[in-house]
């Protein structure tokens, strides 16, 4: 029996309501032997007050040294293994520009690039095009037909746009075009089994129609795909736990993870401020509101400490608002770590809080990973987040007799 | 997917070097309540050091409650499923004398022992021979000839020899013929499947002239047989990791146990100085590097306390040479605990301390049970040291889009 089927099990309803506050990336590491965190160095008097009120831990994405992604470390956050469901960048990035994947269909993320006479890439993301451009040279190649295989270009911003075919039989087993290189060539599409080899005739075709069309179009005069995927099996969340789940996200990629799941998109508006005014709007009618918020995450990837100590405490400053909502269960934690001396995702736990009548205290007092460590959740699978979240919450029945 | 799977599938190769640092038996018990552990109690200095520069925590070999033989717990610091991947004491006996198995052997641990004129065990190490009469007691068995079958004996140490048979489907499914008890004669083998009783008529014949031929030999009049196994299918850590492994071990059974998971056998000499000079040699040839320091264990299941608490420290006094070479990811862990009170092997979770630039510190300050319970790495299981490892050591890259 898996998760999911446990709480399926044992879901019981009820009117409480559950905000999980995702900070991107938000765990850290000090820049010098002996320093601070970027969250041990913000000022977070209300998230210090939910560590007073509630209970902390740390959150493992999917195992000790494992480093996820975005799609993985979010689709833990709502109960799934990670490992398990295994989500390809080309639905995220579809699904996060609001197309419609159906069983059909295979996604990918495509890049423009530049190519010299040779067609060796000399910049990866052609210059960043501003994303009118994009759109442009996206309906330049919605032109471009390729026999037996529906084709959609969809730009998403600035060197990016969504490449997805539509057809009878078509796999998602081929490599990535992007060499993740600059000085050689795309890489030719291969297909690792039968219906992947059918995805990458169709793609070597379309490839070639792109080479023509934007060859008087440099610096954007060649294009890259990676992350090759169909629209996997996933049971929604709402079904296993009867949760009624929205969504408030500014960036797409979120807003796909959460349709994925089967949320509810609200309009988030652009900022954390109006995100909160959302779901002050939703409040009644919802029951599991995901709330992501990016900023943590990208100033982590900048390498900027300073910045994300701001964006930390920027976040603090609306908590209040959240909590005043009265939420029967309110957690806030990071779906990976993203300290800024790595510029990049880490493997590191992630600090987290989780408020609600029936948590049992811990004597942690500041929102911390040091603190954390002192924590009643322990260190903890992410998976076990959203079990903890339902219990929390009154929403899990009895198992077993 | 299991574990191996995902190492092998986010593996990145860098220059970066790992050294793991296996203090057998490290976890202990105090002798009194309220009393101190041996490595609490230990004057450890440099250990300490580790412990504050670095992130500690407390292995759990393989399950809570679960006490490991060296086998499950050796594999288990390597990356393996100890409860998946299981290893017969017979083949690690074989490797450990550099016998090279192949398919078609069944290996097992034999032991002289002593039995009076009704056959009825009377010592079962037979006083402890010397190795040179068990060379020679070895060079008398290897004449016995058994049907179908080809024979091999080989001397360990003292009363300790293996039996290596070596034949078309041989089963590995059959009781030892130790009866772990005196006054009892030597068990007949039993085979539990159709292949293994072929090998159980095969042990009966050999038996049967093994008597006849130590007749005369008393005290080592007998023998016992017991880890019937066949090599096991395990895929090579340096396989799924990238790394060029390394083995610095003085006892047979550790270098056996590195060579069944594709390491290289370095001569390590015959003291832990020899060791940590033969890893400065070899430190530009490998990635990873697994250094067996067996005192801590043997002291322990001695029940000597004060002679377990000066193991210690002097493994501790070598730590400042092997951080001298600077690796990138330093590890000194037990494989499992084995406290002097208990005088055996025990299901402790046991103190581990990783120093790497990319830790995330935490306050611990000096290396002791007590004091890994606050550590960063929390209590975790043994198979994830891996994966820590190679992520502290910028060897993974991310899980997912």
């Amino acid at each position: 029996m898996n998760l999911h089927e446990l709480l399926a099990e044992l879901r019981e309803a009820n009117s409480t309501k559950i905000v999980l506050v995702v900070a991107d990336g938000l765990g850290g590491l000090p820049l010098e032997p002996g320093g601070k965190t970027e969250l041990e160095v913000a000022r977070t008097p209300h998230l210090d007050a939910c560590a007073r009120d509630g209970v902390c831990g740390l959150s493992i994405p999917v195992l000790p040294g494992i480093t996820p992604g975005s799609g993985p470390a979010h689709l833990a956050l709502f109960g799934y293994d990670p490992l398990e469901q295994r989500i390809g960048r080309g639905i995220l990035e579809a699904l996060g520009i609001n197309f419609s994947i159906g069983p059909r269909d295979v996604a990918a993320r495509g890049n423009f690039c530049t190519v010299d006479e040779a067609g060796r890439i000399t910049d990866r993301r052609a210059g960043r095009p501003s994303t009118e451009r994009c759109v442009q040279l996206c309906q330049l190649l919605q032109r471009i037909r390729v026999p037996s295989v529906e084709v959609f270009v969809e730009p998403v911003r600035e060197h990016r746009f969504v490449l997805v075919l539509r057809g009878n039989n078509l796999g998602d087993q081929l490599n990535d075009t992007d060499p993740q290189a600059l000085g050689v060539p795309p890489l030719e599409p291969v297909g690792r089994d039968e219906p992947s080899c059918h995805t990458a005739v169709a793609v070597a075709h379309f490839l070639a129609e792109v080479r023509q069309c934007l060859a008087e179009y440099a610096p954007t005069n060649a294009v890259t795909l990676r992350g090759f995927a169909r629209h996997p099996a996933i049971v929604p969340l709402g079904e296993f736990t009867g949760l009624r789940c929205a969504a408030l996200a500014v960036y797409p990629m979120y807003r796909g993870l959460a349709r994925l799941v089967g949320m509810t998109i609200l309009d988030a508006g652009q900022s954390l401020t109006d995100q909160v005014e959302a779901l002050k709007q939703a409040w009644q009618a919802y029951d599991f509101f995901f709330l992501h918020y990016k900023y943590t995450d990208s100033t982590g990837e900048d390498g900027n400490f300073a910045a994300k100590v701001e964006m930390i405490e920027r976040l603090d400053a609306e908590i209040p608002r959240i909590r005043a909502l009265n939420p029967d269960v309110l957690i806030v934690t990071g779906d990976h770590s993203t300290p800024s001396k790595l510029r990049s995702h880490s493997w590191h736990p992630v600090p987290t809080v989780l408020v609600a009548k029936t948590a049992r205290p811990d004597r942690v007092t500041e929102f911390g990973e040091e603190a954390c460590l002192r924590g009643g959740l322990g260190q903890f699978a992410a998976q076990h987040l959203l079990p903890l979240a339902l219990a929390h919450a009154g929403r899990l029945g009895k198992f077993g007799a």
